[in-house]
């Protein structure tokens, strides 16, 4: 029977250590601050901002929700993009995405200030992910793939990852995180023939599909590392990974849940990046 | 025994299309023109240049070359790439790199204007690579990867192509490309363990790893098809790829040579990608 892996005991160790660190900040007096920049009122997203609230508080990092109506112009959006930017005493910014339609996000993206991208939205930012360029920042959920990993002490140099979906949010930042950790990466999708055979091949599989329990025991090499970045729900309303837990945890070495898995350390994650945009700024000031 | 699948009537008919589309353009009033900006005489990048010279009269379009001495300042030579980016009579720049070390091009690369950026060394369109935004100008050598596999009639949906080297030249941006087309990509590199036999599963295999004929026989499924983008040189002095033609051909459907491969449709791809920077800045001119 594999080990589950939580996510909880890494965003409480995270959490520790940005707390701590921004203490020295405060000391030195730079308060770091997050912007929230949030259009409409879509629910997973409110549920998401009021996770990252309790989370910059626990970690002593001021936040700031900046609410724009779901009918908001393009220009509108832009112009409070550059105010929040411009503000000296705010670190990071971080946007929900999919923005409504009518918001050309390819044009948008162009107007955050890269050095406060805390989740990846500016093409500065996403150049250094391909790039292998630590200096930029990842997006959330990716990171949190990667700060699970290194919790729980999977070293990944020369392992075969194979990483089930190809998505700009997971997929495909992830599989560049994973190269830059030395693993041999293959990415699969919803074209991938032979799949099942090729999850095999994985010391560790990642699925970040959006399929409910679509990866089951007959995916699993004997052993393998199971990372479930999927969140479903069921017709009642419950949270339902990619990965069919109870048919793979006897094969995994190692396998997260849903929910308490990935989806728990994203926004230490984000309070992560908070700290090292404050960092840098005092390191780089007027950038 | 494999076909043997040349680089060279792959470049011609991308020379002949280019060379018809840029008379269209010439009776249109526009003529489309290729800045190339070279620091130093680094004889490969003189062999380039001649080549990609003769490429572009070919394609009737014209070229402009921009010489500096390998110690110019990084401030001059950012001032020669905003001078040239402004110039309404140029569509594309191609800056030869590596650059000497004591410019940074990680600071040089924001000067390009992404529109006119046709070897994609500007973050704009590194972003676009990984977001498989075809907008962009991906680098060249990926670019002719993609385009003998399209000659050839090579499908890539859901076939599993195995990339053997993360470079940000070839490797990495090629692995996105490959997925843009559906493939099932696997990218490995030096720390890859039990690396022949995930070469053998690959339907297509890549070699853009730099190591002479360092790709035998044992590296190939049976009936793949085999891409060779190594350029090393032997003590001779003759070009020699990452595969070992002769031991490779009877295993493999289809193989490219070294040289006489790869190499000859990078600068055909460069006119290519002229005459799309042409054709877009007419189309939204000023930009």
């Amino acid at each position: 029977m594999g080990e589950i892996i939580r996510g909880k005991p890494v965003a409480d160790r995270i959490t520790e250590e940005v707390k701590l660190s921004v203490e020295k900040l405060k000391n030195a007096g730079l308060f770091p601050k997050l912007a929230i920049l949030r259009v409409g009122n879509d629910p997973s997203d409110l549920a998401y901002e009021r996770g990252a609230l309790t989370r910059m508080e626990k970690c002593g990092i001021e936040a700031e929700v900046f609410e724009l109506s779901d009918d908001v112009s393009e220009d509108s959006l832009i112009s409070h993009l550059e105010y929040i930017s411009d503000r000296q005493d705010i670190n990071g910014i971080l946007i929900f995405r999919p923005l409504p339609g009518h918001l050309d996000e390819n044009r948008i993206k162009h107007f955050i200030s890269p050095e406060k991208d805390v989740d990846c939205f500016s093409p500065a930012n996403v150049a250094k992910i391909l790039e292998g360029d630590k200096t930029g920042f990842s997006p959330a959920t990716p990171s949190a793939v990667m700060e699970i990993l290194k919790f729980y002490h999977i070293d990944l140099q020369g392992k075969h990852c194979v990483v089930l979906g190809r998505s700009m949010v997971v997929g495909k930042p992830l599989s560049m995180l994973l190269l830059g950790q030395h693993a041999t990466v293959t990415i699969c999708h919803s074209k991938t023939k032979d799949l099942k055979n090729i999850c095999r091949m994985a010391d560790v599989l990642i699925a970040a599909v959006g399929r409910a329990k679509m990866v089951d025991e007959s995916f699993v090499k004997e052993g393998a590392i199971v990372i479930d970045v999927g969140i479903n729900s069921d017709d009642e309303g419950n949270l339902i990974g990619d990965v069919d837990f109870e048919s793979c945890i006897d094969k995994a070495s190692m396998i997260t849940p849903v929910p308490g898995g990935v989806g728990s350390v994203t926004t230490s994650v984000l309070a992560q990046h908070v700290l090292k945009a404050c960092e840098v700024s005092s390191f780089f000031p007027g950038h």
